[in-house]
């Protein structure tokens, strides 16, 4: 339950158990609230750009004008303030306390800003060691191509996931794959294809399936951008998530049943290092062997 | 932007500026969060054994345990405190506060237990007149018979219609209707049935619309409970929404297509008379001639 670290609230920045809303917020009584999750590596942001500019999208979306702030001083007092060599800087843009509750709000939706250093293993076990999965069909909104903060599918899905022994949940509708709790899924077919699922409203634009496709393109790959069923992760030579909170993770293994060989393949180690790579790290210094 | 009267949080009564809560808490960054709506007439709490077990619904979907606070005294000691004579009362239960974000969290999620009274003339303007309405696609997740903050469609279904001159938006899935943003939708047929969708995943099981079913199916009219579409409603004699923050609201339009005559009509009025005599409102005060 203990809280530690600075985090920026309302303005300034403070302790993180002085941080202190009104629960007329809106992000508190309607969701109404665009979030963004950047990772941290070596005290540097990881593509921020792009988490700005989905920001903004998620914002219009939402009806919320942009904050004054600069977004970009914020994180980096907030590494600097707190530290952080490795981890996440979570920034949260709710749409305002406006009085009591009431559907509509004001035309203009003043947002207040919440942010704050979470230090986490970024290239860590599960990188390495990679993890279970269970299936669960997605309950989600129709646009998650907006990073908002209705969060209980996803929350429910990591608990399920939990109890069952796993690590996170690929959720689909009827059996086609839409992504994880918290990630985009890939996977490599039998021919050696590796596929992900082309955005649309149905996904959220991962910044680091981004980068990767960039990344991946520039090489000799091709990725197939299309929908897949859980069939084909199931039957996949190996299967992997991409996000910006655990990067990397290749999937092991889904409901119980393994995939490919169960062990982090080729393909998945080959993206692990040019993502690496990309963010700087020390590609020798991992003992993977 | 300013609140006023006496709120009940975080197991005291305290002016409504004064309430606070941590960004931490899981209804903001989640909106993991069960509320419920609970209408106050004459003093007196309308339905609420209903509205206490509905809440039991959603805090067991959402994996939240039940506060152990009793509910019923927080709700009258608002009313009295308040002198509320006629409104709402706004329980709000989250899945509180448990360190860093985490989307799983502890295997019990402690809640956290916000409550306000909200004066509101509930037999009043639309009522009486009734209220124009817009078609909308039902962007919602898949368990809207569970009462949770996720509540962003209805926030823009609400700003939408306002933009458009109207009150509310009827809510749909191709053509489908679901419900109103916060109302059930009904409808008399041109052969005179009265109509209200059936309950499922895709709707939320109002307690108003509960308690119309039961007290009009003492009489003589029967109710068919099943899916209809917005030319259903387009072409009816006559469309009502049932909620407990708006009562009985005659649906004069629909996207600037009158609906019957544009006025409320004889089934809606005799609904509408039902209900405020179930409440004890003296209906021959009312000058709705």
């Amino acid at each position: 339950m203990s809280l530690t670290g600075w985090v920026y609230f309302d303005g300034t920045y403070m302790a993180a158990q002085d941080a202190k809303l009104s629960p007329f917020d809106r992000g508190f009584l309607f969701a109404q609230a665009a979030y963004e999750v950047t990772a941290v590596y070596n005290h540097k942001l990881i593509d921020f750009e792009p988490h700005l500019q989905r920001l903004s999208r998620t914002l219009a979306g939402l009806e919320i004008e942009a904050p004054r702030e600069d977004l970009q001083q914020v994180h980096e007092q907030l590494i600097q303030r707190n530290s952080l060599r490795e981890g996440l800087i979570y920034l949260h843009v709710s749409a305002g306390m406006h009085g009591l509750r009431d559907f509509s709000g004001p035309e203009m939706l003043k947002p207040s800003v919440f942010a704050f250093a979470n230090p986490k293993q970024l290239i860590g076990e599960a990188a390495r060691d990679g993890i279970a999965t269970i299936s669960m069909a997605d309950t989600r909104w129709h646009r998650r191509d907006l990073k908002t903060t209705q969060l209980v599918s996803q929350s429910l899905a990591y608990r399920a996931a939990r109890r069952a022994g796993a690590v996170t949940a690929i959720l689909h509708e009827d059996g086609v794959v839409t992504e994880a709790a918290s990630a985009n899924v890939w996977l490599v077919t039998q021919d050696g294809q590796l596929v992900t699922r082309n955005l649309s409203h149905a996904i959220l634009p991962g910044i680091t399936r981004a980068r990767l496709i960039s990344l991946l393109q520039n090489g000799a790959d091709q990725i197939e951008e299309r929908t897949f069923t859980l069939d084909e992760v199931r039957h996949a030579q190996e299967v992997f998530t991409s996000s910006a909170g655990a990067m990397i993770a290749p999937v092991l293994s889904l409901d119980g049943d393994m995939i490919g060989d169960g062990q982090p393949g080729p393909v998945t180690r080959a993206v692990q290092a040019a993502y690496y790579e990309f963010i700087g790290a020390d590609i020798s210094a991992l003992d993977w062997s």
